[in-house]
């Protein structure tokens, strides 16, 4: 099972990987919200009550009949009677008739009959149980209706939104106290190679520790999925077929980490073919790096096969792995991504036709942020932890001139 | 206690607020590394051993000594006797001899006598146990040397260093699976206002249900913060005062979020004046939202009163509570912020020597990424919710023209 003779830009795999994953709405739990921040919400959620509940005044002041200061001004106050105070968090004892006020605080409920707020510099204390209106004030003026912010019924927050601190701020005022979130998709990280050991064993000569286990974990954790390390595959057909099957059957996805020989990714290849229609969709993908990866769905579930080099498999999982754990959730918005703006601090070459990412540390200078490329050997660990994060090379570019504004992925 | 007259930027308001917290290391606890993603790890972190423990191939080819290959080329190749073949994870069972050569795959051990690797398609098998060498390499091509990515004793992760995916894999390469990480900090989250109400509980006429301690622990939870809600306090003195003092003890930052009225503030100002030296720092911040923002610290203890109106409060706690965070957890190294560029879709006013921040729907266009004002009145609390981030006006502009190019920040 060969790399294919036509490699696919990164964006085109993508929609052909996505476009073969059916359309699943994912498994729901229920939490209570002080649990679920950046949780990816299951259904359509419509607010039960109008909010603020009832007419609120914005302002500390005077609850008026705006009709009654109309024309008022400094040298020509209105007078007005006050017939009470508004308490906080209780319903006013009073209503207003013409030529009365009551006093109100920010928040405070309107009585009935009044239809704005005065604010408190604009008055004046007469005589007790009198103000003068130094200022005409508008109908609605420093009120906030009832149902103004959310109307009862209303859909406030779409399925597949992922709840930020202002969301559960909004459905705590709702008194929607738990939700129904996806579930964490379960991704089994299966990793390969006989010169790979565990992080916990000391290496012998010509072994080396599994890397891309443990990184590509935390990317996932991150994304929102739920990392499920199935330990280290001998380099035989058998094993890869026995340890992919059980990963199909407990995971959501699959990402098999590759030793760095190319039999193994052979072998990676050859054993996603074996285990369900359509299996291998993408066999090398048109990016530096990342030229090795292999994208299959096998009888529905996604399976992800990365590159052996820390470097190339990391920004293979951020392109192929992210996305994929996003369709899980059946995350439906996704926000455009924040970028750091920086100005590149050498000229980049780069192969037309293929998209590069480069990793580039970030430094702050007098004359504004600099990207400054990391260069690294194949296999070099340590590269992608020495930068801050990835500039990308587009297809249609022969490179990036020094200068060039740049829009830095953070990692 | 009434707003200081002299309101500072935010900027130097922080500065103020950060100057006056101890310099104390944060506790500590071990973690595995597998659960240590978007931790502090709390001291330096040196490489126990070299990395990668050996002299290894970075390509499929074969092991050499790179004399022998000198001159050279597809029209006069060099012939290399074949004496073995490198096995993955183990070390070569024999050495190189002058005129002698092995095969080696991707991540394998060289042979002693070894000092360079010919790539696959630059030879040719000549007959059994010979190679032909269709083009000359040079000493080290295509081998990464024992320790050139990590040396023993290197500092590899500085204290105070948030570990990121590439992080976790570098230090799993280096068999470091536990860490020391910064605790996470406890932060105190007191509600007030007689009008606030749990959102468990339905709301009477004048009541309404607590937002902000919601969204505020959730923002703690992103920072890495251990949010603790210590409930709804009643407007009294000696309430503030009992629950402040014990939220204090317990916590390692207390973030009041105030009712909306003025008499609650001064309240919350009293109250932190009283609970230990310095007392209040700040009170009044030149910005918008949140200018009746108090900082203060108590015994070394930073506490922060954060303004009633759910946008003010979202948009200090950004400004005032995360950067308070860092702080507690010993974060050294900030990566520089991710943002959106944009371009505004409208005129925005603002009273020059005051910063505004003002929240924005992200709209994708045929023109690029537009970034959309939304207006809301004071206190509507779906407001942040239906915005993609903030936009930032500096206090030197007296606003920003449409069309202008401007950072989203994310919220």
């Amino acid at each position: 099972m060969p790399e294919f003779l036509e490699l696919l830009p990164p964006g085109e795999a993508l929609k052909v990987l996505l476009g073969a994953l059916p359309h699943r709405k994912p498994p729901v739990e229920g939490l209570d919200i002080g649990a679920a921040v950046d949780r990816v919400i299951a259904q359509d959620i419509h607010s039960p009550d109008a909010l603020p509940p009832f007419d609120r005044s914005t302002v500390d002041g005077y609850a008026v009949r705006a009709a009654d200061t109309f024309g008022a001004s400094e040298t020509l106050p209105a007078y007005l009677r006050q017939v009470g105070e508004v308490p906080m968090g209780a319903k006013p004892e009073f209503d207003l008739l013409p030529g009365e006020t009551g006093l109100i605080h920010t928040g405070g409920m309107l009585p009935a009959g009044a239809d704005a707020v005065l604010m408190l510099e604009n008055s004046q204390v007469a005589r007790p149980g009198e103000i003068e209106v130094l200022r005409s004030v508008a109908q609605n003026e420093n009120v906030l209706h009832a149902g103004e912010d959310v109307a009862v019924g209303e859909l406030i927050l779409a399925g597949g939104t992922r709840l930020r601190p202002a969301e559960i701020g909004g459905l705590s005022a709702l008194g929607i106290t738990r939700v129904d979130v996806a579930c964490k998709p379960r991704v089994g990280i299966l990793s390969s190679g006989d010169e790979v050991v565990p992080p916990d064993v000391r290496p012998q000569y010509g072994q080396i520790r599994d890397v891309n286990s443990y990184s590509l974990a935390a990317l996932v954790t991150r994304r929102g999925g739920m990392p499920d390390m199935r330990g280290i595959i001998p380099d035989q057909a058998a094993a890869f077929e026995t340890h992919l099957r059980k990963a199909l059957q407990e995971c959501d996805l699959v990402v098999m980490t590759a030793g760095s020989s190319a039999s193994t990714r052979d072998l990676t290849a050859q054993t996603i073919q074996q285990m369900g229609a359509p299996g291998v969709l993408v066999h090398g993908v048109n990016v530096k790096p990342g030229k090795p990866t292999i994208l299959g769905v096998c009888d529905g579930k996604p399976v992800i096969g990365l590159p052996g080099n820390p470097v190339s498999a990391m920004v293979i999982a951020g392109l192929f792995v992210s996305p994929v754990i996003d369709h899980l959730l059946g995350l439906q918005s996704n926000r455009p991504e924040a970028t750091v703006s920086a100005r590149l601090s050498i000229n980049l070459a780069s192969q037309a036709g293929r998209e590069d990412f480069v990793p580039v540390r970030l430094v702050q200078t007098d004359q504004g942020m600099v990207a400054d490329p990391i260069f690294y050997k194949s296999n070099l660990i340590f590269s992608l932890a020495r930068a801050d994060g990835l500039v990308h090379i587009p297809a249609d570019a022969t490179g990036l001139p020094v200068n060039a504004s740049v829009d830095v992925r953070l990692i």
